[in-house]
């Protein structure tokens, strides 16, 4: 068992000194020494499959315009057709081919068959049905007539403009032919028809569960007529930061004070991966108050999982790692700089994760470890774009460690931004990419091409 | 001029049967022929610029909390030095490294320096100046006392874990020394400390006015104490859509009858790009009623872009050409597939685009002219990330056509999905990415290394 004691020599009063029973948690590490990136991403993703599978996100009801983001909870299959009737391609005329089976021109010019002009057809309406002889006016989208098979575009037609009787905009004249028009006799049955169901037919299914729905998809569910979508619900994170040092924004700052830039990294990133944020507040750091609050929080909100960044590492003032020392939370360090410190468990049974408290070290254990494994197990976020880039300047990297550069990535090069420091919020915020630099390799030249996450 | 006139022999109630007066608009093209894509894209361009620069969106101040995605309003200098103070970037002790000139002991041996320990400094507080002789435990992030000008980590020094008089966790004893630390005589000054506006000078630029605000901005701001935030509003589209034979989503059709899904492509797409959308209404087929009801709400809601989708080709009903003949909109013909026909120009002074009726045109016209333009004019959003891939299948395009393919990415390769139909909406709800094949190009082999812009 890795499962990391207490700080040596630092009495916690109330608490056992010796480390906590071995928990049944499958997020406790088996081996000794850091963890590497990839276990650790495995544990985290494990943790939140079992959690979701034994509580599968409840069903919500929203309205089309408010879907955007959100994962459908079943498959949608089509109402209807789609289109629903088979309609024109093309502004033309209407014609049943079998009309033009003989052409009547000399040879060398094309064939072209003469035939009566009926009403044309308005969009949106249910037109008669065209007599044989007879060819009807037709724009893209409108309905074609029963006994139609094809449609000539206006422009391969003489006269190759609508006829004045076609009538002004919307409205059609009633009754039947006024004129006639040439078609070429070389007209393929099915020639620009769009048939019934030809994009998707009634019953097929068109998105299935999980699908994310972003415009592409919610353009195709309103084709298909449907106004509110059955989604899952998002996952709830109650999200905490401690530290007896960190104020709020907007609050001004005693001597030895800093404000919180870990809630605002981490709430934002959890939204914009589709979770839902129950609270994000910051409490003191004494480990009593810390557990007593957090175990309240559990049982008020429900979460899906309990966050928290800072508290962790093996300094002597640890609130995260001492409230915890009771429950089935282990504390280890991962193969990874910044970001080494972590801790994976569960509190009264809900997963919990523990980010170290270095801004930058939160945002990374972030996209290396819950981001991925919220889109694993859920099936959002979509996985960050990974592109390969060249290094504009040499980097060097820690043996043994894999190290997570921030940089900024244009055009299929990443130039390294703001050094290792895990406290450098201005160049995080400077930054687009991160460059993960793996175990083994401790120095890259400039131009050496690299794999990057684009964080955008 | 290439204005296009009214469709041929299709007379228009109330309205000039000529084409409209050459407008002033610079939107209107030149030269004669269909355009090229660059050149409608710029033309776009320039018709968002020129309202911006004569109308520049106005400042909202929003709290941190609800400022994702807006872009800044005016370049953010810090408010003061971030870190607020010099602190320790390690677990350890601070030390005047000047205690440290001379080593004793053995030679071979480390060359340790006994020190007698000083209380702790708790985070969040201002420890008091440390004693010429002495070394304070200090945790991460906590401040250095003055005279401290390094820190030495736990695990270089003798003992090398904190002593039980350090306290538990946010309860430090009152009072001085309880000890005698050994640590390393080679210490440098500056190690391991963080020096206060190191990461950030008080009254350094943090942002930049236009920046647009992600979690990593949002946590530089934080971390510098802002709580409220001034953006610049978003851009106000007023979204029409256009077809007698449109119905919304959720109501029944009538024979001839199909729901309208452009008007939710379009609207989330504006959304997911910043834009606020003001309106998204269908509209009947008559030109008559189209423009009074367009000019009422441009009197109404003060857009900065009109956008409309349908009735701008050359059918006989074509309500938005039709009913805009008397004002400053050129009709034009794109080299583009699926998306060709384009309207440009202005309706009482306010930039309009009409986009074609088809909803992968109209999905297709908005990735490749009106987002690029937001992007260039407004600077959000972020431009679509632009990666190599292998097709899958060999493509077709038409000769002389700038053609738009939809595929999905995945891994370095890209799937044409769903041929060159502009109608087909259940391919594009399986699409991630658009595949552009430029003039000149009329067949590519499976394999080809093609550039694709990636939907999401």
């Amino acid at each position: 068992m890795s499962v990391s004691p207490a700080p040596q020599g630092v009495p916690v009063p109330g608490q056992a000194q010796t480390p906590p029973a071995s928990p049944a948690s499958p997020a406790v590490p088996a081996g000794s020494g850091p963890r590497t990136v990839a276990a650790h991403r495995d544990a985290v993703e494990d943790l939140l499959r079992r959690w979701f599978l034994a509580h599968p996100p409840a069903q919500e009801s929203v309205a089309l315009d408010s879907a955007a983001g959100r994962l459908l909870a079943e498959e949608v299959r089509a109402p209807g057709n789609l289109p629903p009737f088979t309609n024109s391609q093309m502004d033309g005329y209407a014609v049943r081919t079998a009309d033009l089976a003989a052409g009547n021109r000399p040879p060398g010019a094309p064939a072209m068959v003469p035939l009566a002009t009926a009403a044309p057809i308005p969009a949106g309406s249910a037109p008669p049905p065209l007599l044989p002889g007879t060819a009807a006016p037709v724009m893209t989208g409108a309905m074609l007539p029963e006994g139609a098979d094809a449609v000539v575009p206006i422009e391969a037609c003489i006269p190759d403009s609508f006829l004045p009787s076609a009538g002004p905009g919307g409205t059609v004249p009633a009754g039947g032919a006024a004129g006639t028009v040439e078609v070429p006799a070389q007209t393929p049955a099915g020639q620009f028809v769009r048939r019934a169901g030809s994009d998707i037919a009634a019953g097929a299914p068109a998105l299935p569960a999980g699908t994310v729905l972003g415009p592409l998809q919610l353009g195709l569910l309103a084709g298909l007529g449907l106004d509110r979508l059955t989604v899952r619900a998002r996952p709830r994170v109650l999200l905490l930061t401690t530290g007896d040092e960190v104020r709020e924004p907007g609050r001004p700052l005693e001597p030895g004070q800093i404000h919180d830039a870990n809630t605002t990294l981490l709430r934002s990133s959890l939204e914009e991966a589709g979770a839902e944020v129950l609270r994000s507040r910051i409490l003191a750091d004494s480990p009593q108050e810390f557990i007593a609050r957090l175990r309240a929080d559990v049982a008020a909100d429900a979460p899906d999982l309990v966050l928290t960044s800072g508290g962790i590492s093996k300094g002597a003032y640890e609130v995260v790692r001492q409230g915890l020392a009771a429950h089935e939370v282990a504390f280890l360090s991962v193969a990874m700089q910044p970001g080494g410190p972590q801790g994976i468990g569960t509190v009264d049974g809900v997963p919990f994760l523990g980010f170290p408290g270095n801004p930058v070290s939160s945002l990374v254990s972030f996209e290396m470890f819950l981001r991925p494994a919220l889109t694993a197990v859920t099936g959002a976020p979509r996985p960050r774009t990974e592109v390969q880039a060249r290094l504009t300047a040499p980097l060097g990297s820690p043996a043994g460690k894999h190290q997570i550069r921030r940089g900024r990535y244009t055009a299929g090069t990443v130039e390294p931004v703001g050094g290792p420091g895990s406290h450098l919020l201005h160049a995080l915020a400077a930054s687009n990419a991160l460059i993960p630099v793996p175990v083994g390799t401790e120095h890259l030249e400039a131009g050496a091409e690299v794999t990057v996450l684009l964080l955008e």
